[in-house]
């Protein structure tokens, strides 16, 4: 019988890596963690939420010659860094499970074309696995490198993947998504944009002329529906820390009602506890009512914080042939560390859900 | 040489209505105003805001009852009723501006469509004018009877309009328009979905089976266009009181970069002062590193709440011939009460900014 | 061996009885959770975050109707209420652990006093103890009905006990307490004072002329000083929907200083992992530079939202001869469901921290 | 007669110079508004919010050549740097406020106490007036050079002075101050602590050892008193903006009722627009219910944001004989800009209200 685990944080200050620190304590199987930054702060003075934890902050260098003794890896560094860091884990036999992009694009020159800088571990990519646990379990439980999905892809994902299979999708349109993310999303370096007095009742666009996670769902999805899919993806900060708020726009290839949506939805996730635990479909009918209930038919943010849940709804606007599907996840655990951690699970042959029944507040 | 103006304010209790007495009160050419309501309850404890100021509450007898003393009724009443009073107050020869739906659409048949009731002033809707101020001046100018915007829609027009006007948008395409708005837009009703402790961190989609603003949007597009236009038209709340944040993707019906498009919106809307007053075009230059003013570029919420300007920003993903327009307002100010004062400076043949000036906060 | 626990939430529907049924689904000792209110809506409606718990509503005629076989209950009724069910409870044998205040005062009179009602069960007062966990343990342990503490008392009595045990108060002078808590400490009926749009961006105080935490606070630390102590309790509500910032000022007997004070709380909470596990003291050294560090040598709320811990930190004003404690808690965890977990977890032999360890996000 | 204001703002690109600017372009007198700053940027790339306003920086030197042109110029800049620019602005014959602490105490060595370093213009100290404009005006009138109040002293003296005046004060005892300040009360310098993400949902205490307004509040009351008065000062960041909600809690030298306090407070202050335009006391009456209107009958905080409003309600805690005053300001408008226009107003003979009618939002 296997001990408990021993597992590293490499990148251990940022948003992420505080999350997968929070996540990784409430772990049953998980004995031993191990952060590592060039920053040299206490521990609990970078992450005082987590202060009683006990846990050190050790250098990169340190983390990496205890390479040995580490069941796993999550690499929550910049973008080009990781790449470095998980050849270097992987020759020491670690599984590694990156936070970020460089394992995400099956082709190094989609990566290149993306993110701007050349691969530099091209040797890797044919064993990364790209995380979206719920639609990739058989590779994930056999490899030992994780990509793991962007925070708005994997929503993206979550939200599309039941359309695309049940071929619903106008061949030759856009789908559209809109996606609003908490201020976590854009890192913890201080800039004056995201200061609490600028961002406090305020929301700020950004990447308009197309989000890098755009490519990374595109890439998925054309895999799912067998042909090229463009998706038209929209970003913006809105005034909460943590969460995302996503709502996809697809033209219809015929004719829908909602009912007839929520059908292929609770087919695709199942309906209550007997489907995928952590993405609930929100069947509550419409009661024909403008103002009643107007709220909870669609999914809310605030419903799913600080859980791995991530909660789907929809509607259909039939004079337009237009299928809206709304997604809500936090960024932070389903988007990030929650993902990683399922996928962990996996890996080691855990409850997939080991260390993430936690509801929202 | 006229003396001040003395108006009316029909239903007095909301927040357009708190807006409405707000704004006037701070407009040098208005000399009286009355509020009128049903509600029992002194002014300054349903407005505290605006304590000091002196105001009361009548009863809507007693306005009726004053129609020949006032110049101009601001009708802020619930969908159905606005038309009943337009109609008194038009035969006392009252200019009516009416800050709800009833007189937004020319044919009575849309209305009965879009509102499920049936339209009980018909007659008066060959001189309502609908008062987008920035395009419709010279009716506005001379008629008696306004139909003042929707919060959504006035934001989407001012958006979508110059790239509409320059045969710029794919024909058989949808526009995609996504608006989130403050908590003062689903008015001031206790409900519980709407309550602090359930909006707060958190973000609500509404009315994705098509908003009430779509129609109303497409009509003025399809006059400018000269031919049908299909807004597919998305809401939500966020977790904010005050503001519209709509960002409008557009497919291109050719190449276009950023530049180009924003061009033909300097060219719509004037560069600095030497155009629109009210609706301003950000045209900072994106630098091509990703994260350097990557917020400023866009236009922000929070630099137009409280005010009566419109800023207008764009982006081009030019991979997928996708323009996105991202437009701010304050939902009470232009997307209401400010709009409405603005028809009213010009139907009284005032500068058409008095009493409109102020910067946000 | 005892198998899994099964117990009820009395007046299941508001939020403290979600964050009870929140906090009870992760509790590995409970097997079955049964939820009753007068409320005939599905479960996951009134509790979307719960999503996917499987849970059920009861009528409280229900639950009361399987009093036989429930371990504990634990009573979320408005204040009146619980006395009576209290009583019919503890009559069939089930431990009650009451949330509300019918059973904080020793003495019948007070409660009437304070709360302008009759008790009805004071037959019960006896065998009440009350629920500060960290100072009243052995009592907990073996009493079957909990008084559980008010969300503000027992961020007060952790902040204030072991400056009154050593003494250092100056004997004659008032406690100055202020505290802030968040907007699910008002309660789930909607009220216009609470919508989102009125408290966005504001603060609200309330019941400036004596809050009743404050004589329950008074209670405890009089029996703690052995004399009466004054406390002067001042609440408001902020812009969050979760937490307690509280800040106690305390006229002191003689000279102190920052770090001597810092020695006291050390010394009753211990210094971290060897200490309370849920009370951790911020004892990070001032640098003398008035803005290196500001805001971390005191606890910040968010630390601990969502979590059962309390962080205090301190300073001291020499010059006035006033300590300032600083405490933060959840308002809905430490001060309401965790605390009533972690009695109950006395009461059955469970360790303490028993499905508590949670860190906040 | 005559002409419209020349007026400078030196130190152009921080919340409180945004704050003159946007006040400044509202004033009817005021013809030509020249800020001034180090920073290299475009005026309305700083101050997005003033887009379309066409004012533009100037460098300081650029500024200070210019001081033949001015007629008063207001000095936005750090503790130490205002001494010297109101120097060389005073020889060139200019009237000078200062927004900053500079010339709030009368005696040098105060100065050196609270603020760590030596006054290197005390010549001018005899001729500073302090600007708290309600009990200064006729001193204000006369005088070249205006120490503008602290935003949270303003606040203070406002909810003070009235029972201090009386005489209700008990002799020996402190009054302890709590306030909460928005976070552009933090300045504008880009923090960790002060990213949005930290700060949502949050607060902050900060600088309990003693904030730097205590001094210059005990240093006006004592005056108001005729002796020493203590004022333990406390203070924090809320999670919002902009804004003071301040609480006083005074020991009360005798008996007294909350009738009866309202009374002195209606009596200095005035009730409606007989008095102080202002200064507005909220005098509701208490239900005797606890629930009805409770958030009502003290001051809100948004109320006043955007304004130069000071709200103040109170009530009394008659068993421990203490009176509550609750005091809300806008920090950026009563607490700094506004005052210091209304102080310009009282300076040049104009109407003290002027282009400062504007009500919150």
């Amino acid at each position: 019988m296997m001990g408990k685990l021993t597992v590293g944080v490499w990148g251990g200050t940022g948003h992420t890596a505080r999350e997968m620190c929070r996540l990784l304590l409430g772990h049953p199987e998980v004995g031993s963690i191990l952060p590592a930054s060039r920053q040299r702060e206490p521990f609990e003075l970078v992450h005082p939420n987590l202060a009683g934890s006990g846990l050190e902050l050790l250098t990169p260098r340190e983390l990496a010659e205890r390479a040995g003794q580490l069941d796993a890896v999550f690499l929550c560094a910049p973008a080009g860094e990781a790449m470095r860091a998980a050849a270097d884990f992987r020759q020491a036999g670690v599984r590694v499970i990156d936070l970020g992009a460089d394992f995400r694009f099956r082709d190094p020159n989609d990566y290149q074309r993306v993110y701007g800088r050349e691969h530099t571990a091209p040797q890797l990519l044919g064993e990364a696995v790209y995380g979206v646990t719920e639609f990739n379990r058989p590779r994930i439980a056999q490899t030992a490198l994780i990509a793991n999905p962007g925070c708005f892809a994997i929503t993206a994902i979550l939200a599309l993947t039941p359309l695309l299979r049940a071929g619903r999708i106008a061949a030759d349109r856009a789908i559209c998504v809109h996606a609003v993310n908490g201020t976590t999303g854009a890192g913890s370096t201080p800039k004056s944009d995201l200061m609490h007095a600028e961002v406090s009742g305020s929301m700020l666009a950004y990447s308009l002329e197309g989000h890098r996670h755009g490519p990374e769902v595109e890439q998925f999805l054309g895999d799912v529906a067998g042909r090229p899919v463009t998706v038209d993806f929209n970003t913006a900060h809105g005034n909460f820390a943590r969460g995302i708020h996503l709502q996809a726009n697809v033209p219809l290839a015929g004719p829908a009602t909602r009912d007839d949506l929520l059908g292929l939805y609770t087919g695709a996730y199942g309906a209550g506890s007997a489907g995928e635990y952590f993405v609930l479909v929100n069947t509550l009918p419409k009661t024909g009512e403008r103002n009643a209930k107007q709220y909870e038919i669609y999914p809310r943010l605030r419903n799913v914080v600080g859980s791995n849940f991530c909660h789907l709804g929809l509607d259909c606007d039939t004079d337009r042939g237009i299928a809206k599907i709304v997604a809500v996840t936090d960024n932070l655990v389903k988007g990030a560390a929650g993902s990683a951690i399922q996928n962990m699970n996996l890996m080691f042959g855990f409850d997939e859900t080991c260390g993430l029944r936690a509801y929202a507040l």
